[in-house]
């Protein structure tokens, strides 16, 4: 019989737990046989001692297996494979809702578990619960049944999956020790793993409005949940992508929705354009079995070149809208709210911000945009809060954009003039100007020394002048 | 209004707290708050980032002041100082039960709350329980009374006193947060605050049967008690004292009661009649306010000497051994044990371990020594569990003694012949042996650079020619 204590006090003392260890300490916690007292003390000394990959994997795989696991294989023909996707959490990352009805529309199954937002970060559920009578509950069977039938489907995460990972989720989040990256990767991936897909693509966001707020910390997550992936046996591939400034302009549920359904027709701004596409394609490449042919026959750049170039397709086709209005309906929304999205609610005032003189946005700080965000009451400050859907920012200027006197930042959606006015002043405080020419926002690679595979400019430049994505990591 | 997820993750990145924030924390700890996890968490962090002597004093200023708190000024006399003395815990150290005969005969009074044995390390009221009648529950009026009419008085800590120590203490114990210089402080100084001495002496074991097993450490948690206990107004003096050996040569129970009473009729091991003569001399220069006057007036080593002369004339005269039998009797204990303390249980099974080659003892792991009695039923491996006072072993050689093959190493008592057995086994393995010439241990100084009086062996050599005592700190 395992003691508490003595694991306690292994980690403590920079030991290294075996998967037996973590496998009993998370049974233990979700039995309720092991105390909180003792699992925050345990998770204290993580936070400080850190985890090696192999036990970040175990703890993982803990987690995972402490509740229901669904298992998709073969439901989309004995062929396909299943691919997920996920955020690590930003400002205006709105990618599930155009991955999705792309990836799907080309033929690869998407079935994905969300979560809701907090603090600064929205959450995927919470956007598409504006869309009128669209439900993320869904029994395991409806989950099957409509990703064998639609080939999309997006579910809010069940209490019977992985329930170690959400007790252990809340008791960290009351003892501060959330910020470990170990303990935030296993959290993830754990999530990832119970939810069954074969192949998972991870947008690890970086920068101001992200969790992980420097290059090396993100590539460090981002390694670490590809190694426990693939640890698992999973396909995985993880972005690092730009969150210093909001994702596109729209923040804020139903603004979201609308910028989203934009992209999808074709639209949309071009750092949104731009992440989806990556999103979408490295998610074909990971499950699609002909891309995956073509990429080892006539090599990465061809199958990479092929992917994009479906992407492209499903897009300019309309195929990705349809799913997307066949997804809604197929989960109760009221289709003709997508098809016609100005029938969104909006919200009752606006209110515009323009530049006083001259100059370049040199910064749009993503974190005091999404807390301005949940302040107007369009996220939540603690779990269980109501969202009003209507509320939000749409970004007239984003960094690099000349602005003369008088020239539009952005607009505030507000449910009355005082949150207007209050949301208004946090927004330009958000702002910075540069008054000399155009600033190049300069990245620091702090060289942790991993081996990641570089694409960040050069495949970007198809579509624009500097690449949202900022690494990709495989291995 | 404080949070708490804020006062943790302080500290977690390694802040310092206010005499406030603590505070905070102990009494939301005490009206439960605050729960356990939090607590748990936050003692993590402190483990790891450590604590300066302002927040380890504001820290045990909060725990004394959570319960009720015993003045016992004026008690004895309008002149009269209280002096307290404290163990850090070791094994074979019955030096209450001699100092404080010792102090109060020599008309200084000693109030002191004890507490019970806990895995290698005896307790106080266990080695006095042995003794048929005595009780340690005292009521505080009960306790005051006794101070005032006998000058000793020695009673079980109450739930009442520092109910913070008690509940942080219940909590460290089962979540890996024991080893915390500032928490292990602030438990010891907040009860002898809360119990109302004016002056304390701190007796800090040193070694493998102590908790603090290096010197370093020992001086680090002793000089931290010092400026706690003197910035809460009282005085302070620590002793760091030798306990790599047992203290003495009886560790158990009524073993131990007898060595002590043969101490305090002038005979008993060198070591242990060291440690005491010291320990009580300490005693009355910081309480006696004559030695106070003479050491003012003619120096100190002229004060230090008629300190000892204090303690031998109350050994010599018999007064000390008196003083023991009216604090037993007072204490409803049967005052003819004590003075036949043959009379004392005795355990039924002995046996005898004889050296079976010629050498030097090297070492006698106390640890070893004192979890062997603790299996023999001696001791406690958890809070509650009942003690066996007649059982423990006597050493007859000790560190430095040459032996021949046949020459007695120890006796072993015990409840029956199977615990006899084992126990036999385990302080054989404690001793060591060399082949060579009187072996004089080593300690190392790790040089923490702090200020410390040296009085080591120069002080010493009255008595005997290895100073038990390796470090007086002041201030």
């Amino acid at each position: 019989m395992m003691n508490v204590v003595d694991l306690i006090t292994k980690k403590r003392d920079g030991g290294e737990h075996s998967a037996d260890e973590l496998e009993f300490l998370m049974a233990g916690m979700v039995q309720g046989t092991i105390p909180d007292y003792q699992i925050a003390a345990w998770a204290m000394a993580v936070f400080f001692q850190g985890m090696t990959a192999a036990e970040s994997t175990a703890l993982t795989l803990a987690m995972a297996g402490s509740g229901e696991t669904l298992d998709l294989r073969g439901l989309a023909g004995s062929e396909a494979l299943i691919v997920d996707k996920h955020s690590s959490g930003g400002v205006g990352d709105k990618t599930t809702l155009t991955v999705g009805p792309i990836v799907a529309a080309c033929g690869l199954p998407v079935g994905k578990m969300s979560g809701r937002g907090l603090s600064f970060s929205g959450g995927t559920i919470d956007k598409l619960e504006g869309i009128p009578g669209w439900s993320a509950s869904l029994s395991t069977a409806q989950f099957r049944q409509q990703l064998r039938e639609v080939g999309l489907v997006v579910a809010a995460q069940t209490a019977t999956l992985a329930p170690a990972d959400q007790l252990l989720y809340a008791l960290r989040d009351v003892t501060g020790t959330v910020p470990s990256v170990p303990l935030i990767a296993g959290s993830i991936m754990s999530k990832k793993l119970a939810a069954g897909a074969d192949a998972i693509v991870l947008d690890v966001k970086c920068g101001r409005g992200a969790f992980m707020e420097s290059l090396a910390e993100a590539r460090g997550l981002a390694s670490l949940m590809v190694a426990i992936g693939q640890g698992a046996g999973r396909q995985v591939t993880a972005l690092v992508t730009a969150m210093d400034q909001p994702l596109g302009r729209a923040v804020g549920n139903n603004l979201e929705v609308r910028e989203a359904i934009d992209t999808l027709k074709g639209g949309g701004p071009p750092d949104f354009q731009q992440l989806t596409q990556e999103v979408a394609a490295e998610m074909l490449l990971l499950g699609d079995r002909a891309l995956i042919e073509e990429q080892e026959a006539a090599g990465e750049e061809a199958g990479r070149r092929a992917a994009r170039f479906s992407v492209q397709e499903a897009i300019d086709s309309g195929a990705a809208m349809d799913k997307f209005v066949e997804f809604v309906a197929a989960q109760g929304g009221d289709a003709t709210a997508v098809e016609r999205p100005e029938q969104l609610a909006c919200a009752p005032v606006t209110v515009e911000l323009n530049a006083s003189v001259e100059g370049v946005v040199s910064g749009v700080d993503a974190r005091a945009v999404g807390l301005a965000v949940v302040a107007l009451g369009g996220g939540r400050q603690q779990k269980g809060d109501a969202i009003d859907h209507r509320v939000g920012v749409v970004l007239a200027s984003k960094v690099g954009d000349r602005v003369l006197a008088g020239d539009r930042l952005c607009t505030i959606h507000a449910a009355d003039a005082d949150a207007a006015r209050l949301a208004a002043k946090r927004v330009l405080n958000a702002y910075s100007f540069a008054e000399e020419t155009r600033v190049e926002p300069v990245r620091e690679d702090e060289g942790t020394g991993e081996e990641v595979a570089g694409v960040g400019n050069e495949g970007a430049t198809d579509w624009m002048e500097r690449s949202i994505v900022l690494d990709r990591i495989t291995s």
